[in-house]
């Protein structure tokens, strides 16, 4: 620890509850060693404030531990303006940390306050819940194809999904409202069909998407065909939505609170006793996600 | 977060604070790569309990970020022996983390409490006060000197310094019982003049260090010269000791209560008006530590 005195103390309020995550990223896997300092800076804290969001959980405070190779003050000044840019826009504390010389690695613990028995889970969702994501699906996916070559875009729709893949938005004010209304949540990291099933398992029941109801970008349908049709949206990561369960007897009150929201939310499919997550088209042919990655769904 | 949720949901009780410190070890910068996991596993969690017992915390659950080059189940598992060997003794729960590959570097955050407004400050002391360490300084200086190649120990005399070295002891329960007594308090990782220093500076004071009463081990005092007399001791970090002030009016009760600690305490010096830490030898002469490392002090 470097602030001050050997630990951070901070106050939690009575009545509430702590959430703590932490999520550590590695040069070469997690981000390019020459890539944007500012955007790696932000998505380091925002992919913590994400699960925070997840757990609709209000962010608090940070630590911070910074591997470097070597100090470079322009890239350090860069990381910390994307890093406080988000932690003030939260108004987020940063109360400890470590900086040590060594491979480029960056972890961040964010720590939250809930009501106490409040935070949201992924075990809660029952048969009957409608499944929902904000924002939409996909583009961070299309970005990370453009970048291996695999997709070729537009210099402008590079841009705009590129900027989804390097600032990804924490829906930390969606994840606060959800707490009124859903049965579970979670955050879409590893891609659609991975995260919703760690809330199938969790909540033992299945799930159903439909595809043609997914929310999907302009750049996103443009090159709709080249993404492999849904399969970009349903099964690639770092998006950073929030999937979540909606009981039947809180749809008509939540959709009225979704409407006012920047991202927006959208009915994706329904939890289902029938165990696993099922993916149909618009015939209600069930559809598999390509495992290759990148392909037309193939029909069972 | 790999455990169950997006971040783990923890109760911090009424009228208590919640004290954060974490630390970052990287291969080849703080340990040996080819080191022993178990002790790797052990040093990882024990100098975040030391940061904790300095402050006065007692130790709740921490987090646990892992890079690692590839999946080596038996590294892992002696890793972990060694990580929760120390945490169970202290009834510490993981409640989260995560894993990457990369190269191996172990981030660890501890969170502990304190009542509220008793946490150890690096700050509160004043002049008048007596300083304290525990246990006995320079063992683990000795050892990595060994291991260096710049001093010669007999085996058995490595072994006993160098489990000071791979296995430091956090001082969890003494930390607890000296927020009663001390005004200020700081964990020895840098060293005691370099670790001193830092309460110095936050207390606004001076301090005077009576070398004749440092506390060293048999090992150390059977190495005496080799290792630059008191210079290791005073200079040399990774001890893991406790060094602390008590007001004068607390010396008797507290020095019962010392009698009883298994690694004891030792008075080695007085907080003084004049800034700076001062060190002066038996017969009263200032002597400064050596810079340039493990030779005898200078007079100056």
């Amino acid at each position: 620890m470097s602030i001050g005195d050997d630990a951070a103390v901070v106050n939690v309020l009575p009545g509430m509850q702590q959430v703590l995550t932490t999520d550590v990223l590695v040069a070469g896997t997690h981000f390019l060693a020459d890539g944007d300092p500012v955007a790696i800076g932000h998505k380091s804290l925002a992919v913590n404030l994400s699960d925070l969001a997840a757990m609709g959980a209000a962010p608090k405070w940070f630590t911070l531990n910074l591997s470097l190779p070597e100090v470079n003050t322009n890239w350090l000044q860069a990381f910390c303006r994307g890093l406080f840019e988000l932690a003030s826009q939260w108004n987020l504390s940063l109360v400890g940390g470590d900086t040590v010389r060594g491979p480029l690695t960056i972890g961040v613990q964010a720590d939250g306050e809930v009501p106490s028995g409040t935070a949201m889970l992924r075990s809660g969702a029952k048969a009957g819940d409608r499944i929902y994501v904000t924002g939409t699906l996909g583009d961070a996916g299309a970005a990370l194809l453009h970048q291996r070559g695999t997709l070729a875009l537009e210099a402008a729709d590079f841009a705009t999904v590129k900027a989804r893949l390097d600032f990804p938005t924490p829906r930390v004010s969606e994840g606060l409202a959800l707490r009124e209304f859903a049965s579970s949540c979670i955050d879409i990291s590893d891609g659609l069909f991975s995260d919703l099933g760690h809330i199938v398992t969790a909540s033992a029941i299945g799930a159903r998407i439909m595809l043609e109801r997914l929310p999907a970008s302009t750049v996103y349908r443009k090159y709709f065909e080249q993404l492999g049709g849904w399969n970009t949206a349903i099964t690639a990561g770092d998006d950073y939505e929030l999937c979540f369960t909606i009981p039947a007897s809180r749809r008509t009150d939540f959709e009225q609170l979704s409407a006012t929201w920047h991202c927006g939310a959208t009915y994706i499919g329904d939890v289902e006793t029938e165990p696993g997550v099922r993916v149909v088209d618009q015939f209600g042919t069930d559809r598999k996600p390509s495992t290759g990655g990148y392909e037309h769904f193939a029909a069972d």
